[in-house]
């Protein structure tokens, strides 16, 4: 999406590749939203690092990082034997998988590349099908969250206020986002709206990234506590509400997602507002019979008992003087914390679920599962 | 309640009254929860800027604040003149009115010691009357505190997990609370029981004074985003909650609290966890009709865009080296939010109001009102 930077606008992905200098090329988002870097990692293992430390996160950007990474790997490769390259593919796929062992994604997309470059039949074939392979799933990435917005942008009409929670938007994804997805064809339609976004602690995804993402496309929004949008909804201030999903399960329409989703869902059913969830098919599985089932990851307690910011007196001078995150303490420091990163929301609190292929009930999702991407 | 400092407990209100020295001694709750310190103030208009100022908040402990800061500006008084002492009154009783110029506690608990003080026929009768009015308003104020307690203990048994959110407890009053007072008397009778505190965000209330009361009480708690409450709820992790109020309509049993109260009571509600409201007499409002009709403050973005906190690197050393706490930016520079400060929750989901006389069901509190202190 756009980025303007000292008056410059200019469109940039989440991940790209450049091909010259065999670099991936990242937003450091551990900078935003005070600053906006991109920086290019010159080898596989550093790009695997870039994974590991969460310089680029998100299902879809992590994804596309690691089908880059075996690219850049196979790229980085000199000679032409191709028993030595296979196993050198294998060190650079092992290396990136391991940098983040639960994520699915990175494994899925270095699946698909991988399948792609067998189909060469010397290491030159190989490297020059792994980078276009790596630059489709990118693509694809990219063009699948441009058509979850054309579907879910019909949901935005002129006036409305949408709430939304975390970040599913394009930091997450290659380009474009999930949940943003319909607000930004919304905005390219002409309409005019106004979206809340939930500050969504611990991580505070929303009041940094979303905000900052809203704030870039000139797109009306303001950040509200997580505390308040019960209230606003009792008010009549919120007309519809978007999020993303970590896991949609197929079976049951059960969606997985960002801790204090399913407070929201609650909160919308009570007040009739419609609540929907936009999704790139690779998070449907289609294997888990309840939400009961996802494992809920525990993180650590620093997450809740602290807060990242940039120390600074003078708010009028913000955005021209951007300075770091660091760490403060908030909490009783003789206290403990729990820290559940994920809940799970039932489909009956859920109006539909916005894909690349159209608008579903999410008890529909397993009756039309062949539209869907399904593979037995 | 009690306070350990290197090794030695003692028993501290939140506002007392030194009457050789003629100060009022404040907890300096801005400190909290990383240092603990009392502070007197030395004449009336110190006294109003500490409640100005925030060193001293709660209903009840700013009402016990101002009434022992009345008490002060008359004993500083020198002379026999009745008229000249009646005037100076009128501008302590003014200063420290203008001090939070939209409570309702300083006024009240003011005109309380006013009139106790006017039944003196000299000076120095109505200096005596005013000590002894102010010393009466704070008692009275702990005294119902424990009250609350003892009839709210019964809803705490062995082994339960009570949600409580914002800070509610001894620090809001003279001393002991009003949500946190059944599990302080609980404790006493020697049940066991854990507490979740919502971390209450803007101000994170929760997490700086609900916890570190609870830690110095040795109460078995954890903090809690307030993303997180629904997830542990339907994962059958809550009991029981237990909030405050800051204003309860008589006439229609709506509670007005901190922001965010409302989705815990909605949450409740869903999964059938009982949720109470833990009130002084005092907070109940007998005129207003709806709960529609109470204004919400609009506070300033700035608590949604930051937080405070103690800036440290060595988690290990928290407990012994406190520092000071300071605000940070969390949010994107270039948005804005918006920050109501409370909201109402209606009768329906409120199974009852634990009150200094006993327990109610929030649509009995009119039909009660003779017992419950309404004066037409």
């Amino acid at each position: 999406m756009n980025v303007t930077l000292r008056g410059q606008t200019r469109h940039y992905r989440t991940v790209a590749f450049d091909a010259q200098q065999n670099a991936v090329l990242l937003i450091e988002q551990r900078l935003l939203p005070h600053e906006f870097k991109i920086i290019p990692t010159r080898d596989f293992r550093q790009t695997a690092l870039a994974i590991k430390d969460m310089v680029v996160r998100g299902a879809g950007a992590i994804g596309a990082t690691a089908a880059y990474g075996l690219a850049q790997g196979a790229r980085a490769f000199r000679g032409r034997d191709l028993k030595k390259f296979t196993d050198h593919i294998e060190t650079v796929y092992q290396t990136l998988k391991a940098a983040r062992p639960t994520a699915v994604d990175p494994v899925n997309a270095m699946n698909g590349v991988r399948a792609t470059m067998r189909k060469g039949e010397t290491v030159e074939e190989q490297q020059s099908l792994a980078l276009a392979a790596s630059e489709e799933f990118a693509n694809e990435d990219a063009r699948h969250c441009a058509e979850i917005g054309e579907h879910g942008a019909r949901l935005i009409r002129n006036g409305m206020k949408v709430l939304t929670h975390c970040n599913a938007g394009w930091l997450a994804f290659v380009d474009v986002g999930s949940a943003t997805a319909p607000m930004y064809a919304a905005q390219a339609q002409g309409k005019k709206f106004h979206v809340f976004c939930d500050e969504t602690r611990p991580r505070s995804q929303g009041a940094t990234l979303t905000a900052w993402e809203l704030a870039q496309q000139k797109i009306s929004h303001q950040i509200i506590a997580d505390n308040a949008a019960g209230h606003l909804m009792q008010r009549g201030e919120i007309d519809l509400v978007i999020v993303g999903s970590d896991r949609t399960l197929g079976r049951t329409g059960e969606v997985a997602n960002k801790i204090g989703t399913y407070t929201k869902a609650v909160l919308a059913a009570r007040h009739k507002i419609p609540f929907y969830v936009a999704i790139p098919l690779s998070t449907i599985d289609w294997n888990l019979k309840s939400g009961f089932d996802i494992p809920i990851e525990e993180r650590h307690e620093s997450e809740v008992l602290g807060a990242w910011g940039a120390p600074q007196t003078n708010p009028s001078t913000l955005a021209t003087r951007p300075s770091r995150n660091r760490y403060v303490r908030v909490a009783n420091p003789t206290s403990g914390a729990r820290n559940p990163g994920f809940d799970v929301t039932p489909a009956e609190l859920i109006t539909g679920i916005i894909t690349p292929v159209g608008i579903f009930k999410p008890r529909e999702l397993w009756a039309q599962r062949n539209k869907l991407g399904f593979e037995k």
